[in-house]
């Protein structure tokens, strides 16, 4: 007779003894933040980590400068509108800009795999050229490393940025309050399908191109018109809705946004329902949200839409108080649905 | 009869059309310097990266910060000494205090290759939380990618750091000036052969341990006695042959050297004797070469005496005006040779 084991459960407690990193625990979602929280956080307790942004905010001298990194692993190197070195500024300058930064400066590690052809390094060479100077950015220091042939997967980028803030306002999930309004900067999705279509070949009507741009533009602007900016954060690894929730969270604070007011392509649309994927779940890499005091949401909204960037900037929701740390979605037909995050990512390797 | 094709040369033209990366790219040597020099400076060009030096030098409000970011995919993980999260936070806090700077915050990516043990992520986080105290940096940003396994190869660690640079003394290859006195701050080529023991299962008598720490305190000791620094570098990797000639070649003078005055361990040169390598190209990690005037060249012996660091800092030659760019060694039995940089590497993936 076989002898009856204890049951055991294997999927929520990944982080017990014994256990191996997962794809999922680089997506963004569920699994990425128990790693983070239980093994990462722990062990480098300072206020800067613990404040949860896309980049730390440090004083130094009498300066607030915003720090912040971001590795680059997407697959394919090449897909409709960019490539990873075009990632590779425009994501880091972003996390920049949501700290509401002037991005300055960029330090760029590249792990090259032996083998890989000099052409494609050109290729990514010449576009983060070319992100840095769009993006108003200069590449100051590097480093290069080589892996085995197998060790590797063509090119993954790392850079830091360094961006200075020249304002007093604080821009961060603590800084949202009961009745700000959510200010979407644009529709959604387009980065998410652009690299699934290329990777699984699939053949949209119209190509779906990646949304990857630099926001300094639109952010600029909401701060030099001095609009009360509350918070700001793009939409990239685990898109839309990963973002409000971990704001909510951060923030204590409920989030109801409108799915009819939140702008979805139609290939984008019809790529997610052939796909069976939740375009708010899709990764984007030139789009964010603004938590902006009620008051000023309107004129926030024209000042975005003047930016090529964002300008199918619009209201999508707000703020209330409860029920805290979660967000809601009104759908179109009138129901409401608290919106969960995804344990992972519906696609790995997305920046 | 078969068709008679031309001559071609493969080795000396690796960045024409049709090349692929090689490992010797990564190597610290001429390969690794032809590709940044014809294919990644080119494409950024600003006086911050055309400095050359360990880290950019950044003026930013009233302060002058140091900027620096390496990539860190040293095969195995765990080596006698250290592990690859001690040696990526120590590289770049090295490559600080080497811009003679105060490290104060470092950045992290985390490559993890999906199917990692997480006793090992947690053995590599705890090495980096000790190494940020020893060191006294903060870690304040992060980021977390996973990719398939196959292709990665365990933990690729990213580390960006910024420091403040408290003096107005410039310390830069082009401050070296003939009449500088070099100063080696202790033995040579621990890191190395720890590494290639480990690797290639090599019993020596006693073992070798790597000489990962960092270096911020006999750096800081210098430049708080005022000692007349003018050039700083860690011996990574091409080791001490291959810094001296980038300062030589940068700062267009002569580097004279006496091999009887450059300290390597009885095992550390036993098992070059058996591997056939020369001490001058091992990577260190714990090492660096001061360039400081010859009147202050005594006292800043004295100075790094008191750091157990940096206890076996002795001088090891001087420089003059030419022939300039070159490096030139006095043997043990008097005769001269020129030092000439390595193609790639002795050993790959060595950090």
């Amino acid at each position: 007779m076989p002898e009856s084991k204890p049951f055991t459960v294997a999927c929520p407690t990944p982080l017990g003894d014994g256990g191996h990193v997962q794809l999922a625990h680089g997506g963004g979602g569920k699994l990425m933040h128990q790693l983070l929280e239980e093994l990462v956080i722990p062990a480098f307790r300072n206020p800067e980590l613990e404040a949860r942004h896309d980049g730390a905010v440090l004083h130094i001298g009498n300066s607030r400068l915003a720090f912040t990194t971001d590795s680059y692993v997407v697959r394919p190197l090449f897909f409709p509108g960019g490539d990873i070195g075009t990632l590779a500024i425009n994501g880091t300058v972003n996390d920049l800009a949501m700290c509401g930064a002037r991005p300055l400066y960029l330090s760029c590690g590249l792990i090259l795999e032996e083998g890989l052809p000099l052409e494609d390094f050109r290729r990514v060479i010449a576009s983060m050229r070319e992100g840095a100077l769009a993006a108003g950015v200069k590449l100051v220091t590097g480093d290069t490393k080589v892996v085995d042939k197998g060790k590797g997967d063509g090119i993954f980028i790392n850079t830091a940025g360094v961006g200075m803030i020249e304002h007093e306002v604080t821009i961060a999930p603590s800084a949202v309050r009961p009745g700000d309004k959510v200010i979407l900067s644009g529709d959604i999705g387009r980065h998410g399908i652009a690299i699934m279509a290329v990777r699984e070949g699939l053949e949209l009507e119209t190509a779906v191109e990646s949304d990857c741009a630099p926001l300094v533009e639109p952010v600029q602007a909401l701060l030099d018109a001095g609009v009360a900016l509350h918070c700001l954060r793009d939409l990239t690894r685990g898109g839309l809705a990963s973002s409000l929730i971990e704001i909510a969270e951060s923030a204590k604070v409920s989030v109801l946004v409108e799915e009819a007011l939140i702008a979805v392509e139609e290939n984008v649309q019809g790529a997610c329902e052939i796909l069976g994927f939740d375009p708010l779940y899709l990764a984007n890499e030139g789009r964010f949200v603004a938590f902006v005091a009620a008051a000023d949401a309107d004129r926030a909204v024209s000042i975005l839409k003047e930016c090529a960037v964002s300008a199918g900037a619009a209201v999508i929701g707000e703020v209330s108080n409860s029920p805290a740390g979660l967000v809601v979605l009104k759908s179109r037909i009138g129901t409401h649905r608290v919106v969960d995050m995804l344990s992972g990512e519906q696609l790995p390797r997305i920046c």
